[in-house]
């Protein structure tokens, strides 16, 4: 488990009060809260009772709930993606850098995933204008072009929708969230082990070796 | 297109109502409203007006927003559930079943597009009572099972948790509905037909013959 914090994420960085150290600490509690009660049902006075300040307080920090929701969703899903990108940008073959992603998404997930809850439970939450600054399109993107790129190398089934098949990783992934609990007798790696394997290996021509396990 | 409705929801009963022709207008209503906007945003003002009545007159069929939520759930729920036993249950092998399983659940995810929008993700806004009456695992030990029966036949390699594998079908599957729009140049049985093949093909045993096509 040593080496499973391969993405902490490290890039939040606050709208309006960047030097206060308690940003973080405000960020965690109301991601915990929203994956535990959901966006709509949390008020600011929740907030305020955890963060253990008064509710006239939280606007030191915030104008909205939804800075707060943005905020989560936008510092988990930025770190996630330049995990992905990095994975899918190394030297190996298009399928054992798919077999990379698939793993190290699942483990981002795993290892966020109060935030990760928040983001795939609560995008549709978030403001017309700030959804459109986050470009949830691109984990699907990447993928379908790992594919496409096996694909072109023979190494996929040419009946293969790079793109529906791209849905399906990210499906299977993203429902992790759904039911992984931890402590719950799963290992992160043992998931992530076997969703990269029978996901990648569902794409390949019949009869492809499973390249050697190198990465693990 | 001509046999893809092969699994029209017909169970729902009426809590109260049963001889009300309009039970199951109310219902379709209700499911629209919230898979747009969420449930807890649903009031039963929105159902009124959209139902065409006062909001005094739908406790003439429910007692609170509650009951819808639980009906729609139920309904799509159980139907989905017959549905997948009879697919597995058929005489084909684990393997076929298994395909064809993975294919019905799909199809009938995107028959029933708002309501299985509103079970996978506003179930757990049900009250515990509720969710306690929906065997909401039983699609999980339904497909883990036909897994562990073709990997008992070798035909599904040794080290593929089937409890895992179903958990990645599921998740797959499920999550049709967060992408699928009808009209988006998607044909439901290309996104059924893939889905089945890559998440099946990806279990099995390097070089497995795949079964002739007989069930499409």
């Amino acid at each position: 488990m040593v080496n499973r914090r391969r993405a902490p994420r490290t890039d939040t960085a606050p709208p309006f009060r960047a030097d206060d150290g308690r940003w973080q600490e405000l960020l965690e509690i109301a991601a915990r809260i929203f994956a535990r009660k959901g966006y709509r049902s949390t008020t600011l006075q929740d907030i305020a009772d955890e963060f253990g300040v008064l509710k006239g307080s939280l606007y030191h920090y915030i104008r909205s709930k939804d800075d707060l929701l943005f905020e989560v969703v936008r510092s988990v899903f930025s770190t996630g993606l330049d995990n992905l990108r990095r994975l899918a940008g190394s030297e190996h073959d298009p399928v054992e850098r798919l077999r990379a992603v698939i793993r190290g998404h699942v483990l981002y997930l795993i290892d966020n995933l109060v935030e990760t809850t928040v983001l795939l439970h609560e995008f549709d939450q978030l403001s017309d204008e700030r959804r459109a600054e986050i470009p949830i399109r691109e984990y699907q993107t990447i993928i379908a072009g790992l594919i496409a790129d096996a694909k072109a190398d023979g190494l996929v089934k040419p009946d293969v929708d790079p793109q529906l098949a791209a849905l399906a990783v990210l499906g299977a992934a993203n429902w992790v969230y759904r039911w992984f609990r931890p402590g719950g007798g799963r290992m992160p790696e043992e998931i992530a082990n076997q969703y990269a394997d029978m996901l990648v290996d569902g794409m390949l021509v019949r009869g492809e070796l499973r390249p050697a396990s190198g990465l693990r």
